[in-house]
């Protein structure tokens, strides 16, 4: 009796130390929104390379710098990006401050609420609103604006405030090179002054590591005497395609071990990367999951879309050059933060 | 007998207590290299006022951003500017690749030898030898020259490695800020990408942290199909005078707590910062040291030199604003680290 009474006690512990252990496997797990396979693997890998002392492709830690395209890498691109609508829905304001625009186009177009019409609108239209929208204020000014904005805008189809449309598997990542000993940078096409105001709050990354697309500033004093900057309609750094290495050049100085896009904007950022010596990691993520999120491409036979074109020549680089391509639809568990609760 | 004994080991024990103590305040002293004076004490006061929790002037880690000009605020700048003597030194060198140049001015000039000459070149002229040396190679190359001149060449007066000419004052402020949560910066009108090349190993500021005049750098492929940036003869940025505020913006995209500089290039740096809410630290190095460095201004009477002018309109300016001034002659105990030693 004794003995069988001992069994069935060590049985129930044995129970209890692999649910136990079972458990805080899952809770180590950096990377518990991924499934399992080569692409959450090489990810894993490329950690341990270069972070273990004494590997053959151990990174110094200050030589430990990660880049990430913002727009559709991070975050929701489609339909369109959040900077566009943030621009697009600053006309009505700036009208009211500068009458004279309601009866001029592109501005015209925007007020008539028409979106048919609004979606027509040429990239020189565009970029006349981003001009008027986004500079000619103080950096101050713009930044209470764009802070306000993206505190209440919503995306229209998650009914959600746009900064929870990030994407749970890249925050990890995110998180586990940071606690990993990396540097982890936005390098966006988007506006560098835009992604700051939330940057630090939605992704962790100070204003400092926002690599973006720039406009001058111009120094000056108000009627007070104190000193300011007014955002200048001078574009300083295009930080899409060759901006991308040469903005990291200007703004970091070093050559990124790890970078990750999702288009071919990012195309340059991802073969400087890997051009470098050592391990090195370079990923793109294509939005093959029209159910969970949008399937564009045209890599891979998916639909052509203008906004974060992935082509197959793209496609092929990668295979030819070790990057990987992640899937949304095969290698993310989840999307959004919201889906893990 | 007894009690006299107890009393004498008492004695001893206190006074033992006493060195002991004096002892541990001079080696937890973080600026041991400054004279007591109100100088070192605002230091003292602006970093406990901004960094003790519950201070009505405490600043958040994310905040504490520090800037220093770097040529004359952090190490020499007399009688040329180190990068400048980079670029002559680079002439020769040049011209063996180039050697249509021996022939035309200002090249001619320098590879003359002739200092007399050279020191009449105008400002056009050095303009001319900067591209000359600074651009047309790949980013890698330049660092590679520039990392191999900086380890051998020599200042003339001290006959050291400029990189040791740093001032002992000035390396303790940088290490006191960091090790109260402060990030510093470089805020140089030199060469971002010289600085860079020996930030880390001089004041332990990574390349990251460096804030200069920059030029654009153009992305294209090597005969081996590889990724390289060139450097080109296209100014970003010029980060003095108004540029740097402006740099300061584009690089880092907050407004520093603290900035340290000694010339009129400085001036609108201070300014912006010293504009800012609450406790902010603006500090100005006067050259008042001919003897254990040199003199020179013109405020307060010192001579006027073209290299890194302080004028006495600058000076009011610092005392109406409350920008400390620093007396290279009666604030710092040593200049150089060698003399500490």
């Amino acid at each position: 009796m004794k003995t069988r009474r001992t069994q069935n006690l060590m049985t129930v512990a044995l129970a209890c130390m692999v649910v136990f252990m079972t458990t805080a496997a899952q809770a180590a797990d950096p990377l518990s929104s991924w499934n399992d396979g080569p692409t959450k693997q090489a990810i894993l890998e490329f950690v341990k390379t270069t972070t273990t002392q004494g590997s053959l492709q151990f990174v110094p830690p200050e030589a430990r710098i990660a880049t990430f395209d913002q727009d559709g890498t991070l975050w929701v691109e489609h339909p369109m990006y959040t900077q566009v609508v943030y621009c697009l829905e600053r006309v009505p304001a700036l009208v009211k401050e500068k009458p004279e625009l309601a009866k001029i186009e592109p501005f015209k177009t925007v007020l008539s609420g028409n979106r048919e019409a609004m979606a027509k609108l040429s990239q020189d239209d565009l970029m006349k609103i981003l001009v008027a929208t986004l500079t000619g204020m103080s950096v101050d000014d713009f930044n209470v604006e764009a802070k306000k904005w993206i505190s209440e805008a919503k995306d229209p189809r998650w009914k959600r405030p746009y900064t929870e449309l990030t994407y749970q598997p890249m925050q990890e990542v995110l998180k586990y090179l940071r606690a990993n000993g990396y540097k982890t940078y936005i390098v966006t096409g988007g506006g560098q002054d835009f992604v700051r105001v939330y940057a630090e709050q939605v992704y962790g990354i100070p204003l400092e590591q926002v690599v973006g697309t720039a406009g001058g500033t111009k120094y000056g004093y108000g009627k007070d005497g104190k000193p300011f900057l007014t955002k200048e309609p001078k574009l300083l750094l295009n930080d899409n395609n060759a901006g991308k290495p040469e903005g990291i050049h200007m703004m970091i100085g070093r050559r990124p071990v790890a970078a990750f896009g999702n288009s071919t904007g990012d195309r340059q950022m991802l073969e400087y990367t890997k051009a470098g010596d050592g391990a090195r990691l370079a990923m793109i993520v294509l939005h093959d999951d029209a159910e969970r999120e949008y399937a564009y491409g045209p890599a891979q036979g998916l639909p052509d879309t203008k906004v974060g074109t992935f082509t197959q020549a793209l496609f092929d680089e990668a295979k030819k050059n070790g990057w990987t391509v992640i899937s949304m639809k095969n290698d993310w568990k989840v999307i959004f933060p919201f889906d893990s609760k």
